[in-house]
């Protein structure tokens, strides 16, 4: 065959499988772009759980899975364009008078962790960090749209714990933090479900149930147990 | 700080710098999806070369790149990102009329090459495959549409050589192969040339000359040595 | 300083840490080398467990060693280097009429378990591995011992299972294999272990006891639970 | 058969091939371990080229060799152990009279270079260490046998050049550093050389020429060209 001459190009593509039972997060990130985009984020079905803020996106997969074989570039590739796919496709749906300003850009890594446990507190950590973030940036603009240049509102900013935050907020803009919608100061998380639905009475008027499986999104704490003793399916181990 | 109880997952981030003095080449291929856009590819001032195909891109880099600081992940998803968001964001552009059917999804993968000379080879091995494909495409495709079904097609073309299929295309549909245009027969090439513009004459009169740097899209032969002796500076080793 | 011209070779020195959170074990095998020396292992104080069967040796470290920083090269080599080291300088106390008729060269390789419950089954698979050896050296050298050529003794052997072999050696041989000694069938393991020691009296005339650290070695049977119950501690994860 | 249970745990053992058209290089280094031996290196067939000073060691694989398939462990544990082995068995041949006092242990790690001029920089860097060491070493024991503390000598050597060194071991114990053996300012280089051979006339009584490979070991200085010139296969690349 004529390509035969080139083909040892081929052995310097070196085997990425990632290693077996681990747990695989994609984290994405978007790369000098700023334009965010707040909606449900879309489940699929090869994944095990989805925590989103904004462009930030952590992707879950089982430790037990074996999507793409497990090789890491495909894994890693495939996440992030599907992700860039849909990011651009749904805009304007969302903002039909707003076009992007920028070429939606995002990066990402993956992770592997070997327990569930530190899947749950790698979880924690993206949660506790979009907390902080959004108290910041609710300051920082209110401040801003207030008259301050941005300078000044970092300045006003520095230093300052989450309940000197909530005190500004509240004195000088009337902001109850707390009541600000869980979507902004959660995140979402997307799952699957499994829920018992009833249905219409078979002929002898007895109610007939199934067990269907449902896509959920919600903008739950994460960190408490309350959730993950609710849900105990998501991070079951083998 | 509030979270600095969970941070401890950050330390599961696995080192991924690639190895110095390796030529980088990130390959691009659409994931289960079959619209092609036949646009003059987008430079990217950080890219060595660029050989495109449709939606199989090759992105070259020098071998004493620092981009990202050779980290993988980073060259890999922002790679992949960058193309799928330019994909979407251009079709339209190119198709005004005629939707995305599918969500535009593409893999990538990086591979290092140690010498300028498996570069080339890498390339080779790229255009021919690309010459098979089209060769093979344009015949299967002039048949279905003269009214074989997709299995005949294919059944007519098992087991034929190029010349067998030149002649198929002269006799029976009366197409010269070599003379459709090149960017399907030879795929796309994009890179940064240095040529010499003439600027207007100083007060002497004399013709005053300026090395500028230009970006150049062509549909060359990169199998034979011309195109590579006209260009010595794309793969020179440093 | 004069070596600076060339320290840039340094950077090709790659990171080579081993993901956090995994048990290590570093198995080593004779190569091209069969003179067995059925000494006590000796116990490293870094170490958790060895299982050793002659020259086949499996080192496992906890999924928390901070050994070497868990560099990957220095763990694997230092623990082959040591072991041929011992092997060699030991050889003479065990064999002080016969010298080494080759030079003992060991290969080693690093293997990561993400959860004790994997390492108890690697290590079941290294019992097994030496019951099934061992019991088809014991039938193959009294083979030959009793006048066989190998290649009869091979052949007489080929498809016969566990009990047809016991079968052979107690008919042919009157062997009981069951009586045989535990080093040869189960292998040695070495771990540390803590006792409770009675002292001397205090001057109230009441017992003193004391916790010690102690080195076990032991020809145990690992697969079952028993020894695991016995011994919470060693495979007990963080 | 009955092992196969556990089997699953040798999915856990990671491809570990080093990428083609890389030169191999494993240096190896004593591990908390300063007994020093000074013999001629001994040759392996497998090897292109090895540098040893002491108990430092580099051995090179050419980029193409296809050594234990470049399993990256099997290269590293082997040569370790293989070099622990022979030091441990040949001690007694070169001090008879004088144990060892520590278990002599090694550890080793493995660079690759994807060019021929990176490797000679490599083998530069290594002899310009070799120098700085010996003449170091040289000037710290002189002092301390002349009834300095060795932290005194320390302190006396401490900032000084290469000529103050030379200077000091010349006005005070009348040594010319330039007289040393070049054993121990250069190290020793092995590698395998093509000679020709005379052998006896034949019968028409013309001298018979013969080409033959000779293992060659030498003290030669590696970092001026000319050795190189003189030995262009070495590190000739394909």
């Amino acid at each position: 065959m004529a390509n035969s001459k080139y083909e040892y190009v081929k052995k310097f593509e070196m085997d990425d499988k990632l290693p077996a039972c681990n747990w695989i997060i994609v984290r994405i990130d978007g790369h000098k772009f700023h334009q965010c985009l707040y909606r449900k984020p879309r489940h699929n079905k090869y994944k095990l759980f989805q925590f989103a803020i904004c462009f930030l996106r952590s992707f879950i997969w089982k430790e037990t899975s074996q999507l793409y074989d497990r090789r890491a570039s495909k894994i890693l590739s495939l996440s992030v364009s599907y992700f860039t796919s849909l990011y651009v496709i749904k805009w304007k749906d969302f903002f039909p008078h707003k076009g992007l300003k920028e070429t939606p850009c995002f990066d990402g890594r993956i992770v592997l962790y070997p327990r569930a446990k530190i899947v749950r507190d790698y979880l924690s950590w993206r949660q506790v960090d979009c907390h902080i973030n959004n108290q910041y940036n609710t300051c920082f603009w209110m401040l801003v749209k207030s008259g301050k240049t941005k300078k000044e509102a970092q300045e006003r900013l520095k230093g300052t714990l989450a309940k000197d935050k909530n005190e500004l907020l509240f004195q000088q803009f009337g902001i109850n933090y707390d009541k600000l919608p869980d979507i902004f100061k959660k995140g979402s998380c997307v799952y699957k479900d499994t829920v018992e639905e009833t249905l219409k009475p078979d002929n002898g008027g007895n109610p007939v149930k199934r067990q269907r499986q449902r896509v959920t999104v919600g903008h739950f704490n994460i960190i408490d147990d309350r959730f993950w003793d609710e849900q105990p399916n998501i991070l079951r181990e083998n």
